[in-house]
């Protein structure tokens, strides 16, 4: 199979978390450069017409899109260890707290880096500042629920690491590097104490 | 069950039209006036903390929010007809088509309705109307994407009715209601008429 990514890149670097998690080996990683505009390439875009990555290529050429969809994939082709959830219960739940990493943290985060950051406009065009700015807000919001639920539990959908951890670890380390945010900082000491548990797996590293 | 749910809104739309594909009778409605900000009542976020609709309250008294997730959850008790894909590699093309109906489709005709529509300051503040008006033209970008994607197939997933058909049909109903969007009159007319027959199923009737 091939990895069609970017070095660095918040939603790649979920499938390269998730790949490390399992502890797949044998991917090929196919770089594409978002600031040539490789994605927007006929090349490219005949894969994803969304012209987004990450793409996974199978072994059968077909090509696969969308981060969460290639989880399930891969976790169908190697069920171990489980991340997303043993039978339609779990699933449900661990799906549940997966969407609020993505819609509430993820989502916000990415709409205020992509219509705040200047280095981001090649990217986001129109970009909206006062949008962006209002979505850091409301991130926060979500940062602040999210420290209190991790007051009472280990991890975002319960007690075991799951891909609801890949996905707000990610968020919040895309927040890190273009945001400066720092949950301590603003006193999510839970949250923060989380982030620095999750930065010590050896898959935090895949990026 | 129970299903928390609001009259004629565009989320509740997708799991009262599943849940009526599936053939599932039995589970009490329970309305939540939005406009009353019910939602944000502590009696409704101890359920839900994302205070958003829909919510299904399960037999053992746990309380499952998300769209999807609730999807996948009454997937599991009622397996047929079978929407979200046998087996994990057609599970994962199904999750693919269905993200890109949501987040490239739902998600920005949501955006531009709750930004640009006077009627849902209410529940969107604040409003940003540049940023709204210029997802309504985002969202046509993907309407023209799929509209070329029906020319070749007759369902938005391939070949068969999936949740990926639900999720892009409530949002294209969605943007009738509140954008006056018509596929057929933007020269889209595979869309609007994958669109005439899907308002066609009886499900279509579950708002």
């Amino acid at each position: 199979m091939k990895l069609y990514t970017s070095h660095r890149t918040p939603n790649p670097r979920r499938v390269l978390m998730f790949i490390a998690e399992k502890g797949i080996t044998g991917i090929e990683l196919v770089p594409v450069d978002l600031f040539k505009g490789e994605h927007r390439r006929e090349e490219f875009t005949g894969m994803n017409p969304m012209a987004q990555i990450p793409v996974l290529e199978l072994d059968d050429g077909r090509q696969l899109a969308e981060t969460r969809a290639i989880c399930t994939y891969l976790e169908g082709l190697y069920p171990e260890p489980n991340l997303m959830g043993a039978g339609f219960e779990e699933r449900a739940f661990i799906e549940m707290a997966d969407r609020r990493a993505e819609l509430q943290l993820f989502l916000k985060i990415a709409n205020c880096i992509r219509h705040t950051h200047p280095g981001l406009a090649p990217l986001e065009q129109p970009q909206f500042a006062d949008f962006g700015a209002a979505q850091g807000q409301k991130m926060r919001d979500t940062a602040r629920w999210l420290d209190g639920v991790l007051a009472g539990q280990q991890y975002v959908a319960g007690d075991r690491f799951t891909i609801a951890d890949i996905t707000a670890f990610c968020a919040l380390e895309f927040a890190r590097g273009l945001m400066k945010f720092r949950p301590g900082e603003e006193g999510l000491g839970h949250l923060q104490a989380w982030r620095d548990r999750m930065a010590e797996r050896p898959s935090a590293q895949a990026i």
